[in-house]
């Protein structure tokens, strides 16, 4: 690494390309050329702590030295500079967050916000797979939060596999069902979720399960007109265009775009709006 | 292929796994258990001549024979007999056109609908990247027929890097402005799209160009809230989706389904609406 950013002035991870993220201090705040302080820069100071949210293959690094590496949690402790644009994107750690909360939850920020803006008022079912995840539990979070209190008439339903996940989701008692089947099976998913929604397909479905071959079970679980949101990246941009084609199914697909705006803001906030989920972040990502 | 149909009752390319489509007479029309016509069927006539909408590795197929192999279109001329369900997607063929121009046009029968859904009365541009490839073309011709008359203060433009591609969508007159450059240069492309935009983004990007390494292109061009819609099959999810988020850009990403309600007729009857696309086609596909 020592020697990528040497080299290069960023860092690329050699096998897969990418960069990661970095947490830091303020050193110095530029002015724009009308003196002004660019809108990403509003509102910090010298010494605040930061998260940056644009890749570090984006970033201008200096590194000085690495003083330790943390094998299990994949973060490096480094000392060095970053130079940030007004193009970039970066936000304020709040005082009262561990740091490791905070990276475990900007690194799902834009689930949320994306949630937010599609589920509308006049919907009423919400899907999400892989609903005991980190993005899945903060996915059927705002969902309940924009469909209103379950009183069965506007339902949130989580897929979720693993045993552990499941029951931790069902405890938060945001969903009005949580199914433990396999979503690489359209058959049953779709049964399952027909089942517990009244025989309806739901409105919009959200898909933070992060193994391949689930594009046509979230498909085929939601209505013609209604909106699939992939943000897992094993999603194959084929097998959901296809499959929705080869299946006649007039959905709206969408890939998951992690950044929006104020997303970290609005993704921390909830760490506030919903205590029961910082508990369960902080024991397991804590 | 007849070992294949005999041995699976469907047809899949044993290279790619994909089945195609095809034109066919109807036999026979079965009514649903209610007695009543399925939907999909109305209309229809024994005799009629009909392309199937639904691939062929998901179509009941008997094959009896194969009277012509036409290796360079592709095509096979067989006799034999297949189902079509109430839950596929099938069109009668107009008496007036060939079968070779209509297959051309079915193959993309899906783009036109979703630009007249997506482009806004309150939207002023539109860009189409491949914008003089079939789908390409008929993308353009539908956000003009959206956007109204070329006056300059709602434009489309497409980038389109072959020669004589663009020369013969410029000859349409359909676009205000048809850019010859690669877009895989997201840099170049972006500033050749605001020249020809008045220094804006767009509101809508479309991206209808069969070659990898082009999604950050139509980002880097399309303004905040703004929609990128991408139909090549050669489109990266994680390049779409890392892309934006790499360079903070809240564009909302789609991935194009080449199913809509009725998209058939819809792109069968822009054969009638725009004489001079159908003469084009004739020449280039008939």
């Amino acid at each position: 690494m020592m020697e990528t950013v040497a080299t290069r002035g960023k860092q690329h991870n050699p096998v897969t390309g990418s960069g990661g993220m970095l947490l830091g201090r303020v050193a110095q705040i530029a002015p724009l050329a009308d003196g002004k302080v660019a809108r990403v820069h509003e509102g910090l100071s010298v010494g605040d702590r930061v998260a940056t949210l644009v890749s570090l293959s984006l970033t201008p690094l200096r590194l000085d030295g690495i003083t330790a590496v943390r094998a299990e949690s994949a973060q490096l402790d480094v000392s060095g500079q970053a130079v940030l644009f007004e193009s970039g994107s970066l936000v304020k750690l709040p005082h009262d967050m561990p740091e490791r909360l905070a990276l475990a939850v900007l690194d799902v920020a834009g689930a949320a916000p994306q949630v937010a803006r599609l589920v509308k008022p006049e919907m009423t079912s919400v899907l999400v797979l892989g609903g005991g995840g980190k993005s899945g539990i903060l996915c059927a979070a705002e969902a309940r939060r924009k469909l209103g209190p379950s009183t069965g008439a506007r339902r949130v339903i989580a897929v979720e596999s693993y045993p552990r996940y499941a029951d931790e989701l069902r405890a938060l008692g945001i969903c009005d069902a949580v199914l433990g089947i396999d979503a690489r099976d359209p058959v049953a998913m779709r049964r399952a979720v027909l089942e517990a929604n009244d025989g309806r397909e739901v409105d919009v479905t959200f898909s933070c399960v992060n193994v391949p071959d689930t594009e046509m079970a979230a498909v085929m679980a939601t209505r013609d007109r209604g909106i699939v949101y992939f943000f897992a990246m094993s999603t194959s941009f084929t097998k959901a265009a296809l499959g929705a084609e080869g299946v006649s199914k007039d959905v709206d697909l969408m890939i998951g775009n992690g950044y929006a705006e104020d997303h970290a803001a609005h993704t921390l906030a909830m760490m506030h709006e919903f205590p029961a989920i910082r508990a369960l972040f902080e024991t397991r990502y804590g």
